[in-house]
């Protein structure tokens, strides 16, 4: 069985948080009493914009990265990403001194590339489709024999990223309910794995984009509908979501609500300006999430994670 | 000797500490790796925009509520604000449950209005000249039988200032130098104050804009300068400095750098992408001034006080 098809269990997202402990940051929890008069809910950010290379991916790519045997990391990591993963990935086997080959697609946010290449990451760059990217990366691990770590399906990825909730769960009073944003679903299936070990009250909720709201559709049809054509300010959120992230959203009957990108636009100028912190839009949707349901929150704990603060300043978007 | 003439004395800061205790947060100190490897020095910021109120004026205000007798908070207190100050006081007379006038010179940003409003500020308009802003208040004064708490030369205030470089101080590893932007000297003041106190290897250095540095040109000319008209976007540096103020850095020998109000837009947003907060931009002035004399700085550990995260985001200047 690759590392693709194995479902992480809540032993996993233990694992992971011993595991990357000595390289994350603890990130903290804030709290804005406006914003929890806004709702009427008591509302608690996990602010991973504060993580190592700026955003939670850096969680699952170390967790990846030090779960590997030492003959295995011998020959470094591949890797395909337009966005965060990548930076993150590179700074993971920077921190156990082993070689990073990011591929990434033509176009990419230079901003992205320079983070990428400040962390000792090898580039190579694709056209922009999912085969290339496929292709391009299953090329470098054979000539190379680095282990390819998914953005998304890798279950060490997966249970890393679960660390986050985790870590919020355990800052934070008993919470009624988890929200986090829906892209691939690395995140998701992570904070559902976390949750369901550590609170057994808690319920996870998804947010995702109106506009990449392949989730929502899969979930509904019970089955994965990949022929959805992204176009969302939410640069995170993109991608289709995988099979074994599907697999465990279903499972856990997951509830996911959607948004409009003018909706997350200004749930996260509301982040900026009442909480002082820089948050990417895509991690805007859960706070947009909340508003436009918060009929359904009044009075209870919610715990939202803030995925991340890697922002364009200059998108005329904002 | 009325208030806006004692000298705070590290004692007074101490028990500005004790004091706030119970109403003020404890603010991080955040830092970051790239930030440091630009300058060439370990940096320390002081986030004061996560403080109440969104700035470290609440820690000034809230020293001087409870300071109070019972006898003379019962009319509560009165000033004049354009920023900050206002909201910072308004909130601080609401954890004493007692009221606070604030006079507001008209075109003030309706923002800070909304501020001072919902922390129970009952607001009176004037016109925007210094002789107004004293006349108005000091008719309240004499109405209400208020205390007047101003916003930068009252010595509680001063001395409450000063307790955010104490906790830096506390929080970091021995600094060898402490920053912080200089406008009506509240700040810079109470930080000379509490570094002198508690560290007496750290030096204190003050940052101005270029377009208000009438305390450069004070501290330059043996006396205060109080001739000189703002012109800079770091709207929380545009007073002239108080007596009092001046006196304390003419006796601590400040060092003022000066800095362009390009200068320090590029700095904030700096501060915004690799700190992930939000930070105005009168306190971006301390990390330009460390940019463009780095050669100052080189391997040394400095302490910044990042003073308030209330920025106006709809700004065309950034």
């Amino acid at each position: 069985m690759d590392n693709a098809s194995m479902t992480p269990t809540f032993s996993d997202v233990l694992a992971a948080a011993a595991r990357i402990a000595p390289h994350a940051h603890v990130t903290p929890v804030l709290q804005s009493s406006s914003l929890n008069n806004l709702v009427g809910a008591e509302l608690f950010f996990k602010c991973e914009n504060f993580q190592r290379a700026g955003a939670f991916k850096f969680r699952g790519a170390c967790n990846a990265v030090w779960n590997l045997s030492e003959h295995d990391a011998l020959n470094g990591v591949v890797t395909h990403s337009s966005g965060n993963h990548g930076a993150a990935l590179a700074l993971a086997a920077k921190t156990r001194n082993i070689p990073a080959h990011i591929v990434v697609p033509d176009g990419a946010n230079p901003a992205k590339l320079k983070a990428i290449e400040q962390a000792g990451g090898k580039i190579t760059f694709c056209r922009n489709t999912m085969q290339d990217r496929d292709d391009t990366a299953e090329n470098i691990r054979q000539k190379t024999g680095a282990v390819l770590v998914h953005p998304y399906t890798h279950v060490d990825v997966i249970a890393g990223q679960g660390t986050a909730a985790l870590e919020c769960l355990q800052q934070s009073p008993a919470l009624d309910f988890m929200i986090a944003p829906v892209g691939g679903g690395g995140l998701i299936s992570g904070t559902i794995t976390a949750v369901a070990g550590k609170a057994k009250n808690c319920r996870v909720i998804g947010a995702e984009p109106d506009g990449a709201a392949d989730a929502y559709a899969s979930l509904r049809a019970s089955q994965r509908i990949t022929d959805i054509v992204s176009n969302t300010v939410c640069d995170g959120l993109r991608a289709t979501v995988g099979e074994i992230n599907f697999r465990i959203m279903q499972a856990h009957r997951l509830e996911i609500f959607t948004v409009s990108d003018a909706e997350t636009v200004a749930a996260m100028r509301l982040i900026w300006e009442r909480l002082k912190i820089l948050a990417e839009p895509s991690c805007a949707t859960v706070l947009a999430a909340l508003i436009k349901n918060k009929n359904r929150f009044e009075g209870r704990k919610i715990g939202l994670i803030i995925t991340g603060g890697n922002v364009d300043l200059d998108s005329p978007l904002w």
